[in-house]
């Protein structure tokens, strides 16, 4: 049985570590703070100190941290994976960095024979929690296939996407929509609202047309019960929307589109949106409006 | 049996027309050309030479014409519906146009006794084909109630979203979304290939993730066998961005992603692109970024 290191249990990395623990796989994990960790080890799961400690002990090791520098520095750090990397290791990123980052991680760790998969996830807290999240896996076919029956554990769609960094790319491109189709929610709410029609009609009305999506499948009825709690935060979606823009910048690749939805993200973060879902955009479009939908 | 008149027999109204007429519907039709009148003559229709000349036959009159000056010139110009119109006539406008046109011709219709619905459609070609548009419905329950059985010929989905106009007010803020996710996936679609990874694994990874929407289940299996004909023709998608800014004009409602998005749209009618499918967006992003997506 492989087993497997699980670094980082936020909101999301906490319920796929417990996926795998519960497909039966051995599990060592470690969180910067313990309460997560006492949690998962009540669970059954074993707990380390450190990156260096959790690699020692597994055959695969995945991360699941907040940016891009979080992941160098638990990779290829002091007391990183790295430090305590066995011959044939696999290391896994589920976190969503920049696609620059993940390949040159890959780099680093292939120097030293342990093979690196970029594995951004979709899908939400609720996709992690029952384990149907949409895996974006960029690095080599052979790592894949040892690490796939872990990725069954926690997804039910995993898509390899290309060499290392594509799965960051793929998970970027999945921004771009999904950051477009919450900004264009927003507007057609308060839109509708604006032009004295009931919002919940318009919902309703369109999203079985061409307008059809997850967003305002899922989104609508929490906005219309009032609730704006996350799911996935704002400021979380803003932090997406930076690798976006750099990577953009850095390949040379014009998304003015893009770049006007992102203002809307970083107008919450400054008005202090930045802990509500992303489906809280409207809340700017409501204020420049003088309206409020629900 | 209801006998029915339908006013324009373009991609849309053809095909409409047609799924009346097989649902068992006695219909009488008019169009400015006269080869699809033949066609359905052919099928079992009637024809007339004249809006009036139509509405003097029926007890319920589709209009489906491009823009709000047409639809008001055949509901109550010389020779139009209202000209004709036996007591109990119910109008009903399948085009998209401004929420306040249909506003000023329901009122016009209602001083003389005819009840009138706004019905625009969304689903396409293939929507009106198979008779699975979606129908966005603004006017009086009375009006809306003696012509569903028509509408269920003709659709699959039907929304009182409310009074008049409200159909058109759904109908804009689905085309909010709907320019939303073109623009995007033209933008997603040219940051992945200039990032160097494979835009169709890109697809296949993030569209059953939060992502995922009818524009990205449809559009791109089209896009990479290199097919860019309509659909739904960027020119008609600009035209109805055009309807959206005015009413957003008009009462005061700030959607300045539905303008950024709106010139992807005026910039392929400058360029050329306006008998393409409002998908094929993407072709002036490629040429931005000097790259083709396919």
């Amino acid at each position: 049985m492989l087993r497997v290191g699980y670094i980082g249990l936020g909101l999301m990395g906490k319920s796929i570590a417990r996926n795998i623990l519960k497909a039966g796989f051995p599990v060592v994990v470690h969180n910067r703070s313990r309460t997560a960790v006492d949690e998962l080890v009540a669970e059954g799961a074993a707990a380390a100190n450190s990156p260096k400690e959790v690699a020692e002990q597994v055959d695969i090791v995945f991360t699941n941290l907040p940016d891009s520098p979080d992941v160098e520095k638990v990779a290829l750090g002091e007391n990183g994976i790295l430090a305590g990397a066995n011959p044939g290791l696999i290391f896994v990123d589920n976190s969503t960095i920049k696609p620059a980052s993940a390949r040159m991680i890959a780099e680093k760790l292939k120097e030293k024979g342990v093979l690196a998969l970029d594995a951004p996830v979709s899908g939400g807290d609720i996709g992690a929690k029952n384990g149907t999240l949409t895996i974006m896996v960029g690095g080599e076919a052979e790592a894949l296939e040892k690490v796939m029956p872990v990725f069954q554990a926690m997804g039910k769609t995993v898509t390899h996407v290309g060499e290392a960094g594509a799965g960051q790319v793929a998970k970027a491109a999945n921004q771009i929509m999904v950051a477009a189709q919450m900004v264009a929610m927003g507007e057609l709410l308060v839109f509708s609202k604006k032009a004295g029609v009931d919002p919940r009609k318009v919902v309703d009305a369109i999203k079985g047309g061409a307008a059809q999506c997850w967003t305002l499948d899922v989104k609508p009825p929490r906005l219309f019960e009032g609730n704006r709690n996350p799911g996935f935060k704002a400021y979380m979606q803003l932090k997406d929307m930076g690798i976006v823009l750099d990577t953009a910048k850095e390949y040379d690749i014009p998304i003015s589109a893009t770049e006007e939805n992102t203002k809307f993200f970083r107008q919450m973060i400054e008005q202090g949106m930045g802990e509500l879902d992303n489906s809280a955009v409207v809340g700017i479009i409501e204020k420049l409006a003088g309206v409020d939908v629900p």
